[in-house]
């Protein structure tokens, strides 16, 4: 059984006028999630934010926004359109909707424009594609509606593929256990002093959300499948600064970074070990007050391999 | 409006005990195609094949075999169904069917695992993956049946993307003729003495079968898009050798090259410029008698350009 490990992601950002989104009752966020058909698996806050472990992936909940991460077959757009039911229109600041290239798209039971459409039922907004559409991409709808971003008010994606098989068969034991993959993944390298919460599911696969007083935030979420391991990390940290552990950790064939930052972009790779090839470089300031980058880089040698036999 | 190009193709190699397909009424073919949703245009024939060109590629018809490819939202299953249904199934000496790496494949009206599930209503069979699942990539099932192709039997697949933006505004012009397209490719050099049947498509596209006395055939397909051209090349003469005029021609960012070949596999790709980086090379030797190779090439530069503005 093959499982779709490719996210989606959704940041909402809303203006309440004083108030904050964590004072909503949980019970909310409860139905919100139930709405993509993900749940809850447990939660760890601190005085900047509410970080929910989901079935499939992370919701995040500061005071001014959340952003929401969700695999696997999960229908996000209703949970973003239930939040929209709920909230007055003039409390929305900003939508960021994301899909990157999926496995099996044709599995899932909405595309992403079929999701834009929706949106725009409520909000005008534009959409883009970052990279080509026969090689790793991503799709990202934004409104437009004018957004000044802070200056400190970074994202970086970091997406991981085809790790090396003897991590993945470690990763796919069903013998190692959270404090296990913890130590693998260099953890304490990587999110020194942040709080953690992570789940080890059942038979493998393994989700982290992590949080520091300082309102930084990590996400990993580590689909190990034989013929299509996938790891994704989503963190308001430094992820290009701190690729080289990961890639170190994890020697994928491939992997995409993607940036989100108001002040420029990430001019250089220099920290990216030079066995890897930036094979492409997507760049486009968008509307809402974000520099995007969208870095493709794999592997500077041929792979040979034999072909994949599929069961029916 | 995007455009599928990439193909769906079946070969059903036949043993009629002295019969020959091209004995079969062209009523039958034009309902075999009809059935995938295509429709046959024109048809060139010699002494060795009939080669029709469809509203949707092409169809090639031999003595002991026919060769197919669809593209679009043709369901091409459909068609090999229809054959089956029409024959002794002790005649059927062989069924290679592929489908490609999809741009949109949740348009499609089938997967290849569910067609595959119906030719296996009629035959067992095998299935598999050559290339990742993340990266270009082509599914291939053939019949769990012994057979033994003539060693002259090799058939070549160049599949070329991103061509250079100059050819694909040319391509896309609407402004050239079938003669001034046969000019382009630089047909003179790659098929010299085959006999040509070509369509100019309306806005744009391109298809071209070619036949020799000799029973060689070629056909293209040309899918000039602006955000995703792609140009198909499928043959029995050597393509690996024709490559180079091909790639200075349409200067593609990337291209595929898929060979099979019952005596052993194309060993070196020293006549593919050096521009070109084979990063996956995916070796198999299938139980019907074909070594397959699928080869992956890309541009040994970086790209760097802006992200696509999707028209919702």
């Amino acid at each position: 059984m093959f499982f779709e490990g490719s996210e989606k992601k959704a940041e909402v950002i809303v203006n309440l006028e004083g108030k904050s989104l964590r004072e909503i009752d949980q019970d909310f966020w409860s139905k919100l999630v139930a709405k993509c058909e993900a749940t809850i698996l447990s939660k760890i806050s601190n005085e900047k934010c509410d970080a929910y472990l989901l079935s499939e992936s992370s919701l995040f909940v500061f005071d001014d926004r959340f952003t929401i991460l969700t695999c696997g077959q999960t229908i996000l757009i209703n949970s973003i359109l239930y939040f929209l039911e709920n909230h007055d229109r003039d409390s929305i600041a900003q939508i960021i909707f994301q899909r990157k290239n999926e496995y099996f798209s044709h599995l899932q039971k909405t595309h992403f424009l079929d999701d834009v459409k929706k949106i725009q039922e409520f909000f005008e907004g534009s959409s883009l594609r970052f990279g080509h559409m026969d090689a790793h991409h991503n799709y990202l709808f934004h409104l437009d509606k004018e957004y000044k971003p802070q200056s400190d008010d970074k994202t970086y994606e970091l997406l991981v593929y085809h790790i090396a098989s003897d991590v993945s068969k470690n990763l796919t034991s069903g013998k190692l256990n959270a404090t296990e993959i913890r130590e693998l993944l260099k953890l304490d390298q990587i999110i020194p002093g942040f709080e953690i919460d992570d789940f080890v599911f059942q038979p493998f696969g393994y989700s982290l959300n992590a949080i520091n007083k300082d309102g930084e935030y990590l996400t990993i979420h580590v689909t190990p499948q034989e013929e299509s391991s996938y790891v994704s990390f989503e963190s308001s940290i430094n992820l290009v600064e701190k690729a080289p552990i990961i890639l170190e950790t994890l020697r994928p064939h491939a992997f995409d970074l993607m940036t989100f930052n108001p002040q420029g972009y990430e001019n250089s790779f220099e920290s990216i070990p030079a066995i890897y090839q930036n094979q492409t470089l997507v760049r486009e300031s968008i509307s809402c007050g974000y520099n995007v980058e969208f870095a493709h880089f794999s592997k500077n040698e041929r792979e040979v391999f034999a072909a994949y036999k599929m069961e029916i």
